[in-house]
């Protein structure tokens, strides 16, 4: 599972630089005769497309996908999709000036340890245009568990200080940050004009909710339903907390508090809370999953930072060019698409568990 | 990497119930020429022994581990090293009363949907005891890493609402909790009592910090290490947020606030902070690596609790028996444990990374 | 897939040397609710069980196997399941004076090249002792495709230049070779007599037919079902060639004679011939899976052999001890077990396979 | 390792069909700093490029690589190299008549089966023209071999029942059909007028031999190199048998015969012969590797063949176009190809297995 492929039966290999000449992923396992066109990508990709406001990149990528191959006459055929992004507007020359430093909060330096040898144009691998390639695959996984009645809704809880303090899912296509709540919206476009003014950047927080996973899913031990979610979340640049149903309060709760209770509803075994977030030893009970990251602050800022550079040079350094004052908004989608990736994954690898509905499907 | 396998180059397969015959592990992929005896497993399956103090479950597994294979001459000769150790302290008995219940906060309700059928003699896989085979695991892991000078401190946080205000070293295997706080250790023993008192349960945090990491280890993308420590501490039973360096507070913070400038060193290129907690863009920097777990509280109560049985009936339950009222302390070595095997994972990975370094080693 | 794991879904990991304390495997993947006792699988292992005849080795191996976990009131619970056979009867003295030397047609010299160490006490994981693990784990795959209507005909084909020359199903138990054809194995016996007399050894070829696949199993391009085939089979020690179907013949044959028309018998369509094995595209079409091996003559011989020792010191070798003089009749249940693993895993893979059966499957 | 991806460490992705728009393949765990430009590439596609006499198929595809990522300043960067051919010849019409037929000997049928579906445009997946992305893969692995110094030669042995009987090494690239034997270069000719006069096809024999491989590659148990050969060689559409070293031949020969003797020769230890084909115990020797693959002959063929439709109709088939009366010597750069992805992928693999080797490359 490591560096550029997730997954193991819906696997998703991604490729392709921040600057280089194209973006995209491959999907191979993806089932035979969903229906898929470019379009249904498109939708998904437009959700982290910046350049849409003041708080985003001015850089105008178009993200224009591409289905190359895996499609015949509007469906899935069961061989590899193939999806490709081209990128038409790479400023490369906006990096001139920082090739050879060491960026702090950026895998510069990292990269060069790893690999003796670094793509000084503006993050390659490391960068937040990477994503581009797991959205478009996430599109693909929300559009089966689609067909499956599973559903999600992902906002962004807070930006740096200001928190969404009621939740209406309505509000949150309406602002330019995904939040459930129109006032923290407003405070929030006013703490980011400051970090503009100051030259500094913010971070967040971004929630996932699913609805609609059938009881089932995951496997005990390493393959944990919640252990997949932690790796596919924490594998997004930026991210560096994640937390399951209550998260980190759990530590400070005492089991009465924490345990959910099982009660009858019409003759179907629910719940009578949600601490766990929809995951018991590693397996969905049937309840809403509950995902939360912690997004560190956009670490390109024009603000001067001391660092050195591979020559061991110090120096001050202002990154200017075009950078997000915010990237927490964009990593909606991502947030999404990789738990839309672990979920379908999840599925498929479920089917083989239980000797009865392996005979029930091959009797067919 | 499903189910009961975790790593791909130091691949280590768990298996075993709680109240079945025996637990064990099969590493495969460990180096030929590691000197290996029992002992040095032993030494660490210890310090997640129960039955240690009045705060731990007094059952008394002696836990002693077996090596059946792979080693030879005290030394690994390459083969798959087999480790098994016996149950020789069943009391299956203990569980009769609740084989038909669904425990609130386990895993009884969702192994019945996955399997359509449970070992109710405690757990089975689900339980803390399962943990046996990756602490088992883990010790030959910390042995290798130990002779490429990597070290790890591992401790207790907190417990319920005590947090360790100091950090001493030398205290955390002074007290019962692996706590580097000894009056905190002592608060938190006050707590426990309380809390065993009102048939309740705790939970809290461990921290892991690794030192001697060289720079250069995990991937990019999907494969970013703290993705792995993500993934392989969630997969912790119990587990229910994961943070990496400053985790949760990063959100909050500005670009500026967060950011780790360089700086030169002894002719050493340095940071001068550590809020990244010595990951970079998913690759270790080459300064400590810092990780924290937030642990639930232990959901075996002998509180009353309302639930339902798998026939639909509504029933009171009260769970008695050996149940630990903070697992907290015994999960230290498992934190530790899954930590190293993530770390000896991205090592061997991380050895065809270079075509320079390929060649050399191919041209000794 | 390196090493010790075998299958993705069905995955199977094995441990333990020829003269170490056990050997093992441990099964991960298996459905919950298989009947499953220890008998299923001692009959399975009896089949390879050697000191049946004179033409085996004399060491009475007792090869018991004792599940250990995954199993719960006679039926698995979807854990992993664990089985050990103890060593019961080593004799490692036997083989003390060839430590040095490096065993012509034996893994001693390329096991000292990679691992820089050799268990020296006869093979260790290159010994055919290893595949007692392989043949305990076919078993239960053997057992589910029972339930699925599958079955096996694995039988010797020939024995050095004797070949059978008819196929009588109820021939192949009857003799010590595992022939359908009684007047060969008698000239079998024959020709081994002479081997023995000559301090010699023979060869042979394994075949396995496989009835009941249903079509569609396997998938295009890398997991194609004869790959799959392939490498299980060629990874059984002294196998040194593989064959589906007509196998080497389809070299010199015509596209019209090796091509398989195409018709109707009762309102399904049917094969008009066998030539591809029941294999088409890397995908199962329903007709028999026909496999062959061609296993090469015991290394282990007493006629004296030119070799050197680890000090690159010149000898002449006699290995004297217990050896088959021909390894083709054990070596029938590894193939057989080898054949079951693979199809299990391509059946449980092939489940998400299209969209339509996934959704009937989560709709039950 | 289903479906579309090959490898662990050198990992290659495939994807796209025969007559979509472009085919491609992605090459993740590529070490950075090893010189690459689209020339490296493209030479070995041209070797299995069609059209070149009259004994292939006249479809002139261009087959121009083009590199999309992964390679910057002339070298590989250590991110997925993707790489991509456009499909600038696609007479999806000349496929029209056969759009619902079963050609005898493709995977009409068994796509059918497994997907509900068909992409009916001349076999998708299942195409000989999926190899172009083995190929363009292949061409990365030679490259990284070749700096170690591993060279191969791969050659046609036999087309039909015309058999190569010298070898000379320079002939090969002298002939359309890479024979090592200019006089049965002229026979195969001979032979192919004469099926082509028949509206028939032949097939025939590939055999790669594989110089300055060293000692100590591959695994024990499951991952023997020449079981990954074994898979990797048979996942070649049309492969039937495959053979190391002696092959099918050891299964008549006495001990004696088959094993290879060791010697001193200028103080190295040497076989004094090289049955074994260059691996002992699945680990490589250090002598020459030897593989044979038996390959079908072209199913494509305008004779009448018996067959039915999807709806069950019976009916006589002849199917005209474009098709190579003989696959076998396009075939050779995808079995020289798949032979070095895998031993890439071995030589990556091995590096981890000596605690000494681990503890010198960090030292470093």
């Amino acid at each position: 599972m490591s560096q550029s492929t997730f997954g193991e039966k819906f696997k998703v290999t991604t490729w392709g630089e921040s600057h280089g000449k194209a973006l995209g992923v491959v999907i191979d396992g993806c089932p035979a005769g969903l229906p898929l066109c470019e379009e249904d990508v498109q939708r998904m990709l437009d959700r982290r497309k910046p350049g849409q406001n003041r708080f985003s990149t001015s850089r105008t990528e178009e993200d224009q996908v591409e289905i190359l191959s895996g499609v015949f006459d509007g469906k899935t055929t069961g061989a590899p999709v193939s999806l490709i992004i081209y990128n038409r507007n790479q400023h490369s020359g906006d990096y001139g000036n920082i090739a050879d430093a060491y960026r702090p909060g950026h895998a510069d330096f990292t990269f060069d340890q790893k690999y003796g040898f670094r793509d000084y144009r503006g993050g390659g691998r490391s960068s937040g245009r990477e994503t581009v390639g797991r959205v478009a695959a996430g599109a693909i996984a929300a559009r089966i568990l689609g067909e499956l009645g599973i559903s999600f809704t992902t906002f962004t809880r807070s930006i740096g200080p200001i928190e969404a303090s009621v939740f209406r899912a309505e509000e949150i296509s309406k602002n330019p940050f995904y939040m459930p709540d129109a006032s923290a919206a407003e405070k929030a476009g006013a703490y980011l004009e400051q970090c503009i003014k100051e030259q500094n950047s913010a971070g967040g927080v971004v929630e996932c909710r699913i609805s609609g996973v059938p009881a089932g899913l995951g496997d005990p031990v390493f393959g944990k339903l919640d252990a997949l979610f932690a790796q596919a979340l924490m594998s997004i640049g930026a991210v560096k907390a994640v937390e399951i149903g209550d998260g980190i309060l759990v530590s400070r709760m005492t089991g009465s508090e924490n345990n959910d209770g099982f009660c009858m509803t019409e003759n179907t075994i629910c719940k009578t809370s949600n601490h766990a977030g929809g995951i018991l030893g590693g397996i969905s009970d049937g309840s809403e999953i509950i995902l939360r990251v912690h997004i560190k602050p956009t670490p390109s800022i024009s603000k001067p930072q001391e660092t050195v550079t591979a020559h061991g040079e110090q120096i001050s350094l202002e990154i200017h060019g075009r950078h997000d004052p915010v990237i927490v908004p964009r990593a909606v989608a991502a947030v999404e698409s990789m738990a839309a990736l672990v979920l379908t994954d999840a599925l498929f690898r479920n089917m083989s568990s239980r000797m009865d509905h392996i005979k029930r499907f091959y009797e067919k």
